[in-house]
C-alpha cells in the first residue's frame, strides 16, 4: 500500500515545531530602550509582550499535551493524519506572528480588536484541526492502538472539543472587548494544561522499565 | 571499513534542520506598522508573506514527508548518503531566506522576476538532490533494508522526479510569469503533500505494539 | 486514570527547548558597526554581551544536566510533574530576554541593576521550579524509578538546593553591585556544571551495550 | 557514584544544538533593499553572506559527523565528557556570530582581517575541544564501547587532529591574507565531511534490522 507510517517521526517532527515555535516567541519581546536610570519602567512597559508571551506558550504547551495524547493513542498513522498534522503545524509554528500583533496593538482599541479577532482566529483554526485529527483516528480504528476503548476514545475527544467552542465565543468577544478576549486566552490556556490527560494505564508508559501504573 | 553509519542519528538530524527552518519562516514575516486604527489593513497588505511562508511550509513539509520514505527504506547510509543529505539540508536551511526575498520582492515586476527565479532555483536544487539520493541508494541495494522491492524502489523514485521537472519548468515561467510561478510552487507543493508515499506495509510501521497492516 | 505519561516524549520536548533556548541567545549579540579599521575596537566593546551569553549558556547547560538527573530517575510522570515541567520550560525559553537586557545594561549602575535583579529573579524562578518538581517526585514515589534510594533522592535534592539561596542572595547583591552579581551568575552556572550529578549505577545507563559501571 | 550518564540524551542534545546552530545561520543573510529592478544585483552583492553561510554549516555538518563518530563509541559519558561536550556546543552554538561578522567586514580589508582571525580562532577552539573529547575518552578505556580497537581509536583521533593544526595556520595566514583564509576555511570544511569516518563494522549499525556490514 504504501500509505502507512509509524508514528514516532511524526512525533519527533512534530515536537521540535512545538519545542521551536514555542522558544521563538521570546524573539518577538522588544528590548525597551535603555534611556538611563530608567530601566524598570522600561521592562514594566513590557507587560503587553509579558503577558502574550505566557498565553501563546501556554496554549502551545496544551496543544502539545493533547496532540501527545492523540499520538501516543494511534499505532500508525495514514496520508490523512498526515496531511491534517502538517496544517496543524503550519498553524502553531505560525502563532508567534498573531502573538506579536497582540503584543504591540496593546493601548489603542482599533488595533487591539484587530488583533486579538485575527489570535483568536488562528486559535481556533488549531482547536478544530486537532478535533478532526481525533475524530478522524477514532472513525479509523485500525490506526488506533488496540487497547484504546470507546469510552477513552471518547473521553480524548471531550478534552478537546470545548476549546473549540471557546475559542469561536472569545473570538466574538474580542469584537466588542479585545482585552477581556486577551485574558480570556490565557485563562483557557491555563486551564487546558490542568486538564490535559495522561496516556493512560497502558503498557507503553514507562515502557522503559518498572513501570507500576495502577 | 568505517564508513557506515545506522539512520537514527541521521534522521534525528535531518528532522531538527527541516522542524527549524519550517519554525523559522515566520521570523521573516514582518509586523504591519501600527497605524492608528488601520491594523486590519496592515495584516491585509501583509498577504505576500503569508502566502509565502505557506507554500515553503508546505514544502519542507512535503520535502520532510519525501526524506521520510527514502531514509526509513535505508538499512544503513555510507559516506555519499551522508554528503549528499548534507548537501540538501544545506538548502533546505536556506530556504527562509528566498522565501523572504519573493514576498518582499511582489508588487515589483522586475524585482518579483529575479525572487521567483531564485526561489525556483533553490527548489529545483532540493529536488534533484532528493532523487540523486534514492537513485544512488537503489544503485546500492546493501544500502536499503531487505524488504524493499524493485517495484517500491521504482514507486519511490517515481513520486520523487516530477518535482525536478516541475520545478525547472516553473523556474522558467517565473522569467515570463513570476505571480504565476509563485502559485505553481504552492501548487507544487500541496500535490506533493497528497502524493505522499507512507513507508509502506512493512515490520518498522507501528513497531512499538499492535500494528497491524494489511 | 489517564493521568500518567511515559517520561521520553517530556524528555525529547524539554531537551528541545533547553537547546533551542541555549542556541538562540546568539542572536541577541548586536554586530558592532563595521567602522573602517576597527573592528577590533568593535569586537572588544561586545564583551558584555559574551559574558552575558556564556553565562546564560552554561545556566542552560547546568539546568539540562540537572532536569536530566531528575527525569531519568523517574518510571512515569504525572499531571503534576508535566505542569510544573511546562512552567520550568516557560522561564527557560524567556531567559534570552533578560540575558540581552543584563548584555545592554552595561555601564549604567542605574539600569544595571534593574537589569541584573530582573535577570536573578528568574534564575531564582527556575531553581525554585526544579526544586519544587524533584520534591513532588521524592513525595510521590510511585513515580520514582524503583532503584532510586533514599540517599540517591536526597543527593540528587542536595544537589539543586544551594541554587536557590544562591540565587536569592545574590538578587539582593545585584541591588549593591550589579557587576559582582554578574560574576556571581557565572561563578553559580559553572560550578553547578561541575557539580553535576550522573545517572547513577544503573542499569539504564549504556543500556545499549556493555555498560561497565563499577 | 553517581557520575555516569548514557549517551543518548547527550547525543539528542547535542544534535539539537548542531542542528539549530546550522539552520540559524540562514537568519545572518541580509535581505538587499529592493532598489526598483535591481534585485538581481542585490542578490548577487550578498555573495559574502552566501560563502559565510556555505562554509559555517558545512563546518558545523563535519562536527557533526565528527562528533557523530565519537559519540557512537562512547559506552557512557562521565563527567568530564559532559563538561568538554558542554564547552563544545557553546562555541559551536557561537558560531552564527564571527559568521556574520566575516559576512559583513568583507571589502575592507582592515575589517577582513579581524573578522578572519576571530571566526579561525573560534573554529581553533572547537577543533581542540573535539580533540580532547576523544583523547580523554581513549585514556579512560571503561567509557569506550567493548569493540573499540587500538587501531580505530587512533583513526579516530588521526580524522580530527589535522583540524587542530590547519585551523592555528589558517588563523596565522588571516592576518596576511584574509580573503585566502576565508576561503582555507571552506576547503578544510568540505574536505572534512569527505573525510568523515563512519561508525565501523559494528553492531549498533542498522540495529534495526537487517544490517548487512561487511
Amino acid at each position: 500500500m504504501g500509505d502507512r507510517w509509524g508514528t514516532s517521526r511524526l512525533e519527533a517532527f512534530s515536537d521540535g515545531v512545538f519545542a521551536i515555535a514555542a522558544t521563538l516567541l521570546v524573539l518577538e519581546i522588544g528590548v525597551p530602550e535603555a534611556r538611563i536610570g530608567d530601566l524598570w519602567r522600561g521592562i514594566g512597559n513590557e507587560w503587553p509582550s509579558y503577558l502574550a508571551y505566557a498565553t501563546s506558550f501556554l496554549t502551545i504547551g496544551a496543544l502539545w499535551l493533547g496532540h501527545h495524547a492523540i499520538v501516543r493513542r494511534l499505532a500508525l498513522a495514514d496520508a490523512t493524519i498526515m496531511r491534517i498534522n502538517l496544517a496543524l503545524l503550519m498553524v502553531v509554528a505560525f502563532l508567534p506572528y498573531p502573538t506579536r500583533l497582540v503584543a504591540e496593538a496593546i493601548d489603542n482599541s482599533e488595533s487591539e480588536r484587530a488583533a486579538a479577532l485575527f489570535y483568536g482566529a488562528c486559535l481556533l483554526v488549531i482547536a478544530v484541526l486537532i478535533n478532526v485529527m481525533w475524530r478522524y483516528a477514532v472513525r479509523n480504528r485500525e490506526l488506533l492502538e488496540p487497547g484504546v476503548s470507546d469510552d477513552e476514545a471518547r473521553a480524548v475527544l471531550r478534552a478537546s472539543t470545548p476549546n473549540v467552542i471557546l475559542y469561536a465565543i472569545i473570538s466574538v468577544l474580542a469584537v466588542f472587548a479585545p482585552r477581556a478576549a486577551a485574558i480570556g486566552f490565557l485563562v483557557i490556556a491555563v486551564v487546558a494544561v490542568f486538564r490535559a490527560r495522561g496516556e493512560g494505564p497502558r503498557r507503553r508508559v514507562g515502557a522503559g522499565s518498572g513501570a507500576r501504573t495502577p
